[in-house]
């Protein structure tokens, strides 16, 4: 494992869900998809303290119903299973009682209470879970303990995803190591609040369920709830986090003198989760990434960024090497905040194409080239404060609409 | 001119902007496109009694503010000049410089104040106004009184439109006929409250400009501001009318017997003026109609359809034939509107697919087979009050990509 150094925060590449002490987990083929596997657990050896954001829809599926009721009555869990290929989302009564049953299911597998087991799904929604196949699946689990473990489960949690999401890094808690993994799923319905992902967050910190609750919810307002791949929010978002204290130090809060080691540490593998699925959004060949500085408050900036980064005609633009910033203009016009339209600078990297109200003259040629790349950064300077944001999406492609046009059929 | 007759309201077949007494208009190339009519004008004998509605946006076009001040000063309007192909959006000092100069020189053309001259532009934002072939437009331009002109205008509006839209209806006020024509443009950056589009609306009626104004703005919510093409609104939208009262008759007011007729008009030309542009959105190959009927007030229904139609998920489901109504009810989930998903009921043309809370069986290939017509319709039944709104749109497919990944370029 190869260490890189940020802020206090060492990224592990190459970690997983499994480097931080105490985890174990498994994926297998359990026959709801048609060869890739399709179904996985992450299990903690100790209780583990938790924290869980969930979808804003209105319609929450049936395991987010039932991961929320066990949480809320023990505040711990031991084990996370999950399903891809059906999202369990809008089955009714039938649609609890399976959720239900699938944590009756892996409860009994590990011996533990059936309120230490969260339940998530993704996938299709409206079809009801093949209970036969689930209960192959709860029964047929294996979690030995092997670090290459993460990826079999990291694989069992994907849909139109083209490749697993995965991040890792450690911090100094009282002088001690403290490593925190994650793993998530994308990557179509992307939008605000917890819209249509999944994302799974281990760590062997010691630290409260109510207090890492919060600094989940932080790590995801700036990461998670940035990212937009097409506008949508799914009935079956969720982020998991689980803390197993395997590693014992003076149990964490906002007034431990490393806290924001460990909170930095949290942001950092929620966004490099978050940027991981806008990446890979549905049909995309580039992460874009907005920035606005400069703004009335940093909720203006968030707001104003991903209004840019969701704008379908700056998506096609990009895709296109198009560098058509009157597209960015048009979004931030209609984002909600209030502008002052001769008040704002707007670059495409570091080329400086729209200033004080005023187009500026650019090579179009260098910035259609810059486009080309990986990474498209769109940098908007507002002058009215000291509010800043960023957002991550992709571009919007023929393929996002081949895969979305055919995506049952 | 065949006649459709609907509640009080006979719709002409064929009428045009210049159908209601008194109009002229024209329409040319002014060098501002390759070879397209790009320079438009509409010219009423009399100065005519006015309303407009103006984009949202924050980031409000030269012209719109050249044109919004003309009205508050004199609430009178005799000529309409537009341009497509540069939407003179961005462009500072000398771009509000160039709307004043396009106005002038048409006041000059026609002799009248210049206060008297709407200006209207769409196209891309951000560059300046080429104002010599804008001159030749202004200077060279005809209104000769011929009806067929009406299509040299509605020509020379569109930019990535592929068909001219237009309406008209005749309604009775006192016993005698008052004609209501209208025309527009759409297609991309078509979202909510009058985003990127121009309506330009005439009629013989007599009535004030205030009533005017506020006929439009309930005409304009139920239509233009509930279409949705790509979510983006412009810098660019607006919908004029005038009234040049050629036929007299009590001067119309909520408190003449006839004004339910008036408005009923005004409705009916907006309505079909709407449905025509998200028809032509680009790229699309179908209208999308999604009705919202027993919600808790009208605005919660018009929400809920415009979050439906607007949904890249759906949209794309529909140019596939797809019946997935799990987007549907994704798209509802997060429309903001606090819903009960027990309670509702989706059908997709005559046939349910589901129905409190629970998928309903259904023939899936018969329902697919519905979704290849020129119109899809997808209806919602809330259990919640007596509220009910409708919003159209259009599919999302291959050569919306490919329209807005090479604009400019």
């Amino acid at each position: 494992m190869k260490l890189v150094k940020e802020k206090g925060v060492q990224r592990i590449e190459g970690g997983t869900i499994l480097s931080p002490l105490g985890y174990k987990a498994g994926g297998l083929h359990a026959g709801l998809r048609y060869a890739k596997k399709d179904f996985g657990v992450i299990y903690s050896e100790k209780p583990a303290h938790c924290g869980a954001v969930y979808t804003q829809s209105h319609f929450q599926a049936a395991p987010l119903k039932v991961t929320q009721e066990s949480i809320s009555q023990t505040h711990k869990l031991q084990a996370i299973v999950v399903n891809s290929a059906i999202a369990n989302a809008c089955t009714g009564e039938q649609g609890l009682k399976d959720a239900y049953q699938t944590r009756e299911w892996i409860a009994d597998r590990f011996q533990i209470p059936e309120e230490y087991v969260a339940v998530a799904s993704t996938g299709v929604i409206g079809e009801w879970l093949p209970m036969e196949k689930m209960k192959k699946g709860c029964t047929e689990i294996k979690v030995d303990g092997n670090p290459e473990d993460a990826h079999a489960f990291q694989q069992a949690i994907l849909t139109t995803d083209t490749v697993e999401k995965t991040s890792c890094c450690q911090v100094l808690i009282d002088g001690k190591t403290v490593t925190i993994g994650g793993c998530g799923k994308g990557s179509g319905m992307i939008h605000p609040n917890m819209a249509t992902m999944l994302g799974f967050i281990t760590t062997d910190a010691t630290i409260p369920s109510d207090v890492l609750q919060s600094a989940l919810k932080t790590a995801i307002d700036q990461s998670f709830n940035q990212i937009t791949v097409d506008g949508e929010t799914s009935t079956n978002d969720m982020v998991i986090s689980m803390a197993n204290g395997m590693v014992e130090h003076d149990a964490l809060g906002e007034s431990h003198p490393d806290w924001h080691h460990f909170q930095a540490g949290l942001n950092t593998v929620c966004e490099d989760l978050a940027k991981q699925i806008a990446r890979d959004g549905e049909g995309a060949t580039k992460l874009v990434e907005v920035s606005v500085t400069g703004a009335n408050s940093h909720q203006d900036a968030n707001i104003v960024a991903k209004k840019i980064v969701g704008s379908n005609l700056v998506k096609t633009a990009i895709f296109g090497g198009d560098p058509n910033w009157g597209r960015i203009v048009g979004a931030m016009g209609h984002s909600g905040v209030d502008l002052n339209p001769h008040q704002c600078d707007i670059s495409i990297g570091d080329i400086t194409v729209f200033s004080n109200g005023t187009p500026q003259p650019f090579n179009e040629e260098e910035v259609s080239r810059y486009m080309q790349a990986e990474q498209v950064n769109i940098n908007v300077f507002l002058y009215d404060g000291e509010g800043k944001g960023k957002a991550w999406g992709c571009d919007l492609t023929y393929d996002y609409v081949k895969i979305n046009a055919s995506y049952r059929t």
